[in-house]
C-alpha cells in the first residue's frame, strides 16, 4: 500500500487505482479534513463511514485500504470506542498519524444575534472542548446532542437547532452563516487521527517515529505495570502517552495502550517489545509511523525528536551482539 | 458528616437533619439507583442534577452535603467528566465508593415483537454495553442516543422511539413494558460509583481500603511515570487502577488517576504520598474509603483484601521510626 | 581442553597427553587438595607456583594448561589478588569451581601440651578461621603470619614455631603430630576455588550453571550500580554474589565482580550481558561453568538451582524472537 | 567527646584532660600519620595497637576514647578485618574519616647500590602497592612478608632485610637511608582511616557528609540488593562505595558496607535508613562524619558536593510533612 507512506509521496509514479479510503463521516467531519491533508487521501476515493467500528471493519473486509478515525483529542482524550476496535479483532495497523488543530465555530442558518439562541446542536466532545465559550456567551441556551460535528451542522440548516458547533469547514457546505469562530477554549487543542490499515509491514524509520502498543498486564502480578514500564526503561526507549482501557472482563483488569518514541525495526525498541511479550499476558503491536509534527510548534523544545540514549543506539545493540558472539565462541581477548 | 461513614449507619442516633444528596439524574438512572443502596441515601433527601458538573457543583456551593456520581465503568471505562471534575476546581473527597451490577432490559411503550422495533433509544454508554445484544438480536434498528437512561425510557413512553435500553427501575416508573430483560453484553459488568463532599477526614480505616489520588507528573522528566510507581512500589502499596486524562494543555500532557490500596491513615500510604508530593508537579488527594465489595464475588480470590506486604505494617513502620530516633541519638545499642 | 570439562571424566578415551595444571603452593595448601578433587587433577601434573599471579601467568604464557588458584572463602572474604589478576591482564576463562570444606588442625613437632605452646604459625586467612579457637584455648600464645598453610607447617617441622595451623593434609607429610583437630571456628566454612584456563568456549550448560563477570561502571553516571542490578533483574537473572575491588585509580573507582545463576549460552543470560556491555564503561566475560554442590549440604533447599522465572525461559525467548519477527514483516495475525 | 569534631577544633577551650588515642601499631604506620594529622590526635594520648581488633575492643572498653584504623586503600579495597569488626560486636560509631595520599620509600641500614638488595622486608598492601616499581628495580630480589610497615622498618635496620618498603616517616624514626622514593605504582593512590569512638550522637551537617552502614540483606529474597539500592534511590540518596564481606555463616551470605552521600540528621537519608530497617534482615548506623576532601584534589569535579536532587532537600520533606498532616485533617485546600 505504498500510497500511504510519507515517502511515497514524493516520487513521481504512473497511474495506479485509486485509494479508497473511508472516515468518520458524515461529511464535514474533522476527520474527513484530517484525511484530506494528506495527499493520497486528497486524491483517493474518500467514503464516510457512520461510526468506528463500521470505518475500521471496512478495512478489515477488504472494501476499503484505508481508514481515517479519531485516536484522541487534547481536551477528551481518548476515543474509547477506537482503541478497543484496535485492541480486539482482527490484527490492523497504523500507518500513519495526523494531528490537526482543533477549531470551532458557531454558526446559523441565518445572522441571527447570540441573544436569540436558545438551542444549540453539537456533538459532545466538541460541546466539551467550547464548554468555557459556551457558558459565558450563550449562559442560557440548552446544547442539544448531535452524533457528529457534521450533524450538528445539518440541524442548524434544517432548523432542528438554533445554531451549531461546527468546524470551520461545514458552514459553505451547509449554506451556514458564522456566528462566532475559534471558541474552543483551548487556542492549542489538537486531535489526533490515525490512518488503519490491514496489517503491512511498516514504513522505513525516518528517525523521528512512535510505536503504539496494546498491553494486557498479567493482572494476577503485583507491580505488573511497573514491570512493563521497566521493560521499556532499561532498553531506554521512553513512553509519550499511556492510556487505561477496562476489558470489560470486570473492574480492575485493564488494557493500555503505549505510544513510544522509535521504530520497531529499531534494534531497542524491538528488544522491548521481546520484553513485553515475554512478561505480558498479551501485546499487540499497533504499528510504527513517523512522528506528526505540526508546523510552527510551541518552541519550548519538549517535542524534538530524542536520540537515543548513550548505548542504546542500533550501533551500540550490534556492538554487543558482535561481543557476545566472541564471548560464546570463547575469543574474549 | 457522620451520616455518610459506615459505622455511623450501624448506631442508633436521635434525629438529625437529613442529608441533602445530589445525584446525576434524571429519576431512574444508576446514580439514583446507587445512592439509594446507602442507608442515609435512602432516608436524606434526594435531588437530580442534569449533569455532573452540576452535581458537584451543588456540593461545593454548599447547595447539598453530598453528590453521588459515576466514576467508571467496567465496560466504558472511566467517566471522564467525573474525573475532570475532581481534577480541577475547589477540592473535594470521594467519601466512599457504590459498585453496583449493570443490568439492562428492552422496553417500549406496548409489548411488540422485537421484529418490529425500527428505534432504540439509548444513552451511548449503555448502549455500548449492549452492543453485541443489539448487532445479534437488533441488527437494523437504528440506535438514538439519549442523554441518560431515564431520557430513553422517556423517549420510549413518549414514541419518540419505539424502544429504549434502560435500567431494570425505569419500566414501572415509565409504565413501559420489558421486552427483554439481561441485555447487557457481559454478565459481570459493574458500574462504580462515588459519594462526594467537601473536604473532610477520612473515615477510619477499615483494613480493607482504597485511596484515590490525582497526580500531575512532571512532563519534562523522563521516566516520570515510572518514578511515580516506584514510590509506591518501594512502600509496598498496590495500585489497583490507573486512568490517564488528557490536562487540556496539549497532547501529551496527563493527569493520572490513581488507585491504591490501602488508607490515607496508613504510616506506608502517608510516606507514598509524601514521595509523590515532592516528585510529581503537582498531587491532589481525592480520599480514603472503604473498598465496596460485591457480596457473592467471583470466588477467584483476587479481589481479597491484600495485607501489607512484610515489613510495610503500620508496627514495622513505628519500629523504623524508633529505631531511627536512637540511631540520630547515639544510642545504638 | 576437554580434559577439564566434568562430561568428559565420565567418558573412557584413549590416552592423550597428561595436563599441566599449576596450582597456588607450597604443597600441602588447600589449593593443591581442591585440584586433588578433580579426576583430571589427579591423573594431571600438578606444579606449585609461589602466588596466584605466579600461576595466572603460567597458564597465560601457555606453560601450563589450567590453574587452581583460591577465589573466596566463607570466612575471609574474596581473595582481592586472585580477582585483580583475573580483571586485567590477557583474558582468562573460570572452567570450573571447586569448593572444599575448610578444616584446620593444630600440630606441632611432638606431641607438647597446649599450655606449652607459646607461638604459633598460621597463615593470617588461617589465623583469621580459627580467631576464637586460638583465644579460648591458646590465650598467650603469639600468632606469628606465615605465607600459606604448607609454610606454616615447615615452620613447626622445624622449630620455627612450637606449632602451626594447616591442612589436616599437612601433618603426615612434615611428620607432625596433630595436638587439635576441627579449630576452624565456623564448622560449615568453606573456600571456593577457581580452574583458570585460557579463553576457551564454556562447557555445555548442565541447568544449574554459574556466570561470572567483572563490571567497570561509568563511575560519572548515578546510580550506575542500580542500572547494572536492573539489566540483571528485567532479565530474570539472579545475583548470587557481588564483590567490589577498587580499580587503583583512585577512591571510590570500583570493578564488580558479579556471579550470576545461569549460563553464557542461555537466552536470558546472553540478553542480560549484551545490556551490560551497552551501559558498563567494560565488561569481562570469567566464565560459566557447573555449580559445586557439596553432598550434604544443609537441606534449607536455599542452595537448590532456580528454574528461569516464567516466561524467561529459553523457549519463552525463542517465541519472543519469532513473534518480533512476525511484527516486523507485517503478518501480525 | 567534643575533642573529635572538626568545628571543637576551631575553638578556644580551657584545657580538658587528653584525649586517649590508639591507632593500628606499631609507630610509624600510616595509622599514626593519619591520626597525627588531626589537631587533637597531635594533642592527645597516641598508644598503638597490635592490631585492629585490639585497637577497637580497648575503645569498647572504655580504655581509649578513639581509635585510629585503616578502612580501605585505593589499592588494596577494603580492610576487611575493621569492617568485619565494626559489624559485629559491641557497636562503635566512626567519628571523622581521614584520607592520606599512600607514599612509599625503599629504605636500608646502609646506602647501598639497589643491586646488592637481595631480600625487601614489606607488609603485603605495601608490596602490592609497589609491585610495578618492585618487578621493574629489583626483578630478582624476594619480598619477605612483614606484619606492618613499621614492622618492615625494623627488619631492615636490624639487618633481618637487606631493604624494607616503608612510610617516608620511618627512616629517620629507624636511622635507614633511603635508596628510592615514590615508588608507589599509582601516584595518586589514598588510604582512608576511620576515626572510632563509643556511639555518640553525629556531628553536626556540613553539607558534605558521608553515612556509613552495614546491611545484611533478606538472603532468600530474591533481588534483596536490588531492592536495598532501590530504596536509597528513591529518596535520592546516592550510594558512594558498597564492599561486600562474608558473614562467615556460609559462601552466598554477606554483609554490605555502603556508604552513602548526606546526613543521618538529613531527611532523605533518615526516610532511606527507616526503609532499610524495614525490608534488611538487619542495619547497623556506622556513623556520619564530613567527607575528608584532599587538598589540591584532581580538579574533574567528579568528588564535589552533591546537592540534594530536586524535591528532595529537607524543605522538601518538611512541605511533604505537613502537606500530610493537611490531607489527614481533611483541608486540603
Amino acid at each position: 500500500m505504498p500510497e500511504l507512506s510519507p515517502a511515497a509521496e514524493r516520487r513521481d509514479r504512473p497511474a495506479e487505482p485509486a485509494t479508497r479510503f473511508v472516515y468518520l463521516g458524515p461529511e464535514g467531519t474533522f476527520s474527513e479534513q484530517a484525511l484530506r491533508t494528506l495527499p493520497a487521501g486528497e486524491r483517493g476515493i474518500r467514503t464516510p463511514a457512520r461510526s468506528v467500528p463500521e470505518a475500521l471493519d471496512a478495512v478489515r473486509a477488504g472494501e476499503a485500504d484505508a481508514a481515517l478515525v479519531p485516536l484522541e483529542s487534547s481536551i477528551g482524550g481518548a476515543v474509547g470506542v477506537t482503541l478497543d476496535e484496535l485492541a480486539t479483532g482482527d490484527p490492523l495497523t497504523i500507518a500513519r498519524e495526523v494531528v490537526l488543530p482543533v477549531e470551532f465555530v458557531l454558526a446559523a442558518g441565518d445572522p441571527i444575534p447570540l441573544e436569540s439562541v436558545r438551542t444549540v446542536a453539537a456533538h459532545p466532545q466538541a460541546a466539551l472542548q467550547c464548554r468555557r465559550w459556551l457558558a459565558g456567551h450563550l449562559p442560557d441556551a440548552t446544547v442539544v446532542d448531535a452524533p457528529s460535528n457534521g450533524a450538528a451542522a445539518a440541524s442548524a440548516a434544517s432548523g432542528g437547532a438554533d445554531a451549531a458547533v461546527c468546524a470551520p469547514t461545514a458552514p459553505p457546505r451547509h449554506r451556514l452563516t458564522v456566528l462566532a469562530d475559534k471558541i474552543a477554549d483551548h487556542p492549542d487543542a489538537v486531535t489526533r487521527f490515525a490512518l488503519v490499515t490491514r496489517p503491512a509491514p511498516a514504513t522505513e524509520p525516518t528517525g523521528d517515529d512512535l510505536t503504539s502498543l496494546a498491553v494486557y498486564i498479567a493482572h494476577d502480578r503485583v507491580g505488573a505495570l511497573l514491570s512493563v514500564l521497566m521493560e521499556l526503561a532499561v532498553r531506554g526507549v521512553n513512553l509519550t502517552r499511556i492510556e487505561s482501557r477496562p476489558t470489560g472482563e470486570r473492574l480492575g483488569r485493564y488494557v493500555f495502550f503505549l505510544d513510544c518514541a522509535g521504530h520497531v525495526a529499531e534494534a531497542r525498541v524491538g528488544e522491548a517489545l521481546r520484553g513485553l511479550r515475554r512478561i505480558c499476558a498479551d501485546v499487540r503491536f499497533l504499528g510504527s509511523y513517523p512522528r506528526h509534527r505540526l508546523l510552527g510548534g510551541d518552541g519550548d523544545g519538549a517535542d524534538a525528536p530524542v536520540p537515543a540514549p548513550p548505548g542504546l543506539s542500533d550501533p551500540d545493540y550490534a556492538d554487543a551482539v558482535a561481543w557476545l558472539a566472541r564471548v560464546r565462541d570463547g575469543a574474549l581477548s
